[in-house]
Order: structure tokens, then C-alpha cells, then sequence
């Protein structure tokens, strides 16, 4: 008898991580269908990217769901992105590019899909070490969704159990990145720029020196004598 | 000193329920922020009522978020609203008319709404006495919300926390109703139907049923003597 072939809702931004963990569920052979949110953000080149990313991982499907966007962040209003020199200058607290909700509305979203499409395991890229430490990407958080997902829901309450799966949660950024290299992401379709000018990297957001750094410690790191990165 | 008066967030559906709800918070002298969702629902008047309500009861202002629905239910797809004689005739299990993700998506816009206007009080009109079963509408699943928001936003972190407020949760719709008459609620400019034709109750549905029997209990519990709903 075959074995029955597991499927994945994907939360795809079309930034760097959730185009990994897009990669690893590809890597682990499961029936991909993504969702991504257009809530109004500046960086909307990430949806496009998003949609390529979808097609060159031959996913079932990807669904993008317009988000009514009430404001309240640099990402979506007219506020400005910060930006710094060096991930070092990154302050400690929230940055005004938290957006209220953003994460527990797209979740919520993905759980009423995947409860639609019949589908137990939901992948969001959320990362806890090389982020901008927006409360809503923690592990305290998702866990506490998915336990609030298996009390909702029909499909729940009759045994098929959500799991919120968190493949980068405690991985650096330049880990993320060599993952992503081993499963062929290709990298220059991907955007993580918070204020993108003509669809070009500012180099100067949290986000930017995140990556950057994460590149340059990856490049640092197959230069080592006997790594091979495949 | 002037004693600063509270605000409340109100998911108004139009419905009975969420109507009962808003009058109880105008009664409390909260400054009302009213919430409403357009997910594709077959009972679109209840909008329309919600506005009017939300006029009636002069809230500070009236949100409606349109929702990408993505189906899965009788509310909003081409499935068939069961129809019965009797509340006792109702089957114990979920109906088709459950939307899946439905309430967890709306309490996430309303945190973020909540969130974004600096509001610590949230106001739902769900109830676990009569109702149609959903998951969704008890008390496990609002109090876990409320933990779950508590830990994933800016706002609660920084020490302001939210609060869910259920006060309709215990309550029989024949109270639900009685409070309602205390506090001039306008019956008739609230929806409850499921599947109302030109805008006329079917008389059938669950809903129906539920808000005929709360009606029928109530105007016996205001005959018998020296009751006064005042």
C-alpha cells in the first residue's frame, strides 16, 4: 500500500525565511498549498516574489488573502522605516515596524484554510534568534496558538489536531541561510527589505542587516577548510 | 478630577446577541468602538442592522473589515442551512453552518484594531447556553484567546493588558433578551437568521428557533405577577 503523502499549509511571505521553511517542506516531500497576506505593506514586492517562489517549489496552490489593514505601523502608514548602521545599533525594544495583530491574524487565517483544505500541519517561518523582536515571532506564541487552534476548531474536536510547525525558530540567520543553499532557494527572488525604493534594498533596516549578516557569516562559513554545503 | 471614562471595543454582528452586548456597554457609560465583519455571509442585513445599531447607541465609530472568506460553511457557501420544527429538535453535533476559523479571526482584527486605538476592553457577545454548538463561542476558547493576545502583542507587553468580556456567556437567550428590553435594544433592527429570504426570517434555522424560544420565554417570565423588566 502507498503511503499516503502528508500536507503543509506554508505561510509564504516571499521574504528569506518563510522561502526556507518552503524549501524544507519541499525537501520532506509533502503536497505544499501556501497563503500569503497583502495588508498593505510597502513591501509588496514581497508577493510577487511570493508567487515565484510558489510556482518554482511546484506547490498545489497559492492563495493570497487581502487583509483589511487598519494602520499602526511603519510597514503599512506613513512612518518611517528606521534604519541603522550595523545589526548591533538594532534597539532593544519593539520597533514602530511591529504591526498590531499581524501575526495572530495571519495565523488565524492559515488555521480557518487548513481547517477548509483538511490539513493538520501548518508551517510559518518565525525565528526567535536573527529577528526584530516583534513579540508575535516567539515560540511562547505559537505554541499558545496552536493549543487556542485545538479547542476551536471542528477538525480538532474531532482528533485531527493543528500542529504549528516552527522549523527556524531557533536557528541563526546564517543557519537559515545554508539550509536555503542545500535546498536550492534561489536567494535573489526573495525579498526582506522593509522600504524597498524601486524594488532595491535599502541596506539600512533591521531587516536588511539581519540578512546581510547573515550572508556574509554563511559565506564566512563554507570558506572553512572541508565544509561542503550540499 | 474627572474620572476618565473607558473605552470598549464591540464586535457588533447586527445579531441579537452582539446587540444586547453593545447596549450593556453603553449602560456600563463606556465610549463605544463598534467592529464589524464582511465575510461573505447569505445574511448580509445584519450589517446594515449594525449600523444602525451602532448609530442608536452614538458609538465613537463603526469599523466593518471585509474578510477574504475562503467557504467551507452553509453561511456562506452553496450549502444547504438545516432547517427543524423545534429547539429540541436541533442535532448536538457542529452544524454545516459553522465558518471554520471564524471567531479566532475576528477577535485577531479585533486585538489588532484594539491594539492600534489603544483600547483595553473587548466586548463579545458569544454564549454557551443556547447557541448552535460552535467551538468557538465558550468560554475555554475566549479566556485562551485573551492569554494568547496577552503574550503576543506590544501593547500587553508593556503592561495594558486586554481583556475579552463575555458577559452574555451564562446567560439563557430569554435573559439575554429581558436585559435587552431593560436597555431599549430595538429588536427589530437586528438579525439573527441564518438564511433569510428578502430579508425575511426563514423561521427554520437554528438561529430562528433559538431567538423565537427566547422571545416566547420572555414575554411569559414579564406576565407572571409583579414582574417588572424596567
Amino acid at each position: 500500500m502507498k503511503k499516503k503523502i502528508k500536507k503543509a499549509l506554508v505561510l509564504l511571505s516571499g521574504g528569506l525565511d518563510s522561502t526556507v521553511v518552503l524549501s524544507i517542506c519541499k525537501d520532506l516531500g509533502l503536497k505544499i498549498y501556501c497563503v500569503s497576506f497583502d495588508y498593505g505593506q510597502r513591501h509588496k514586492i514581497e508577493l510577487e516574489y511570493a508567487k515565484w517562489q510558489s510556482n518554482f517549489f511546484k506547490c498545489i496552490s497559492h492563495k493570497i488573502f487581502k487583509i483589511d489593514s487598519f494602520g499602526g505601523s511603519a510597514l503599512t502608514d506613513d512612518i518611517e522605516v528606521p534604519s541603522n548602521q550595523n545589526v548591533k545599533d538594532i534597539p532593544k525594544e519593539i520597533p514602530v515596524t511591529y504591526v498590531p495583530g499581524r501575526n495572530i491574524i495571519f495565523l488565524s487565517y492559515a488555521v480557518g484554510y487548513a481547517e477548509f483544505l483538511d490539513i493538520d500541519d501548518i508551517y510559518i517561518g518565525v525565528n526567535a534568534i536573527d529577528y526584530s523582536g516583534y513579540p508575535d515571532c516567539r515560540e511562547e506564541f505559537t505554541k499558545g496558538f496552536e493549543k487556542l487552534a485545538n479547542i476551536s476548531t471542528k477538525k480538532a474536536l474531532e482528533g485531527k489536531k493543528f500542529k504549528i510547525n516552527t522549523p527556524l525558530i531557533n536557528l541563526s540567520k546564517r543557519d537559515i541561510i545554508l539550509i536555503g543553499m542545500k535546498n536550492n532557494v534561489d536567494f535573489s527572488k526573495t525579498s526582506s527589505c522593509y522600504n524597498p525604493q524601486k524594488n532595491i534594498n535599502c541596506n539600512v533596516c533591521d531587516a536588511c542587516l539581519l540578512r546581510n549578516k547573515g550572508f556574509e557569516e554563511a559565506k564566512e562559513y563554507l570558506k572553512k577548510p572541508g565544509v561542503v554545503n550540499v
